[in-house]
């Protein structure tokens, strides 16, 4: 479901956050626990990696990472507010050092006015920072979640290295 | 990192699924996401698979899952006990109507006496009813990483068929 390229640059990942003595936590939705599985597919990756939450409903992001209702019926699941909620959320339920998320419309259902398929916000919190990018990533779903995966930890590379 | 065999009976398993009504929620350690990712890489999934949780740690499956820190400690994670927890667990926290579970030695490392490499717990729970298998996959990592996933698979189909 990834490239080779991908899974080594989740070996590349590891390598640097077990260097600084990170942990870290995944909050995923249109990827739904690929980011995770790309890197736990790396022996060793126990060290790194503690949490990962799959929240693909609306209720699961209130109920597991705590984003406010509020915020996800007024921008949207898919939204720059939400992918920083998820990361924070997941950051303070899994107590990680950094934590990355993600959610967007990985396709072909899902468009919306001003929110095509390939849209994906990504989120990367750790020590009281928290950034966001918005991305909209060409192809079929294989190709978008691929690519969100890849983002996701060049964002996480980004805040920790 | 699976077979499209495996994706294929991603789809089936979502079709069953949703011809049923059920939601699915998924707990994992050594696929590490793997069986989340599988089932959202298909378009649609959002319908049945509304939480997954990744508890690699101890420390994950007590506070996420609520598996008792004297069942982790007593069977060790890799065990019967701990699987049917994480599934019982996983569905109390995501009110799905099933909920697939997964413990195990991927490999290479992490041998212990008694428990191989390639040792993996499943549980699967729904309705008030519990059941967990013992299996010792053969391979290596990724392999035994793609086992899994198919018997999880497998387990679910058996209990909501």
């Amino acid at each position: 479901m990834l490239p080779q390229e991908t899974l080594e640059e989740a070996r590349a990942l590891l390598a640097l956050l077990e260097s600084r003595g990170l942990r870290l936590a995944t909050a995923e939705s249109c990827t739904g626990g690929l980011i995770a599985a790309a890197l736990t597919a790396i022996a060793g990756s126990s060290a790194v990696v503690t949490h990962g939450f799959v929240t693909y409903s609306n209720e699961a992001k209130r109920d597991v990472l705590d984003v406010p209702w509020g915020v996800l019926e007024g921008y949207g699941a898919v939204s720059d507010s939400v992918a920083r909620r998820m990361a924070e959320g997941a950051l303070a339920r899994s107590g990680a050092d950094v934590a990355v998320s993600c959610t967007g419309i990985a396709g072909p259902g899902g468009a919306t006015p001003g929110k095509p398929v390939g849209l994906v916000h990504l989120g990367v919190a750790m020590r009281g920072e928290t950034r966001a990018i918005r991305r909209v990533f060409p192809g079929d779903r294989a190709a978008v979640r691929a690519a969100t995966v890849a983002e996701g930890f060049a964002l996480v590379r980004a805040i920790a290295g």
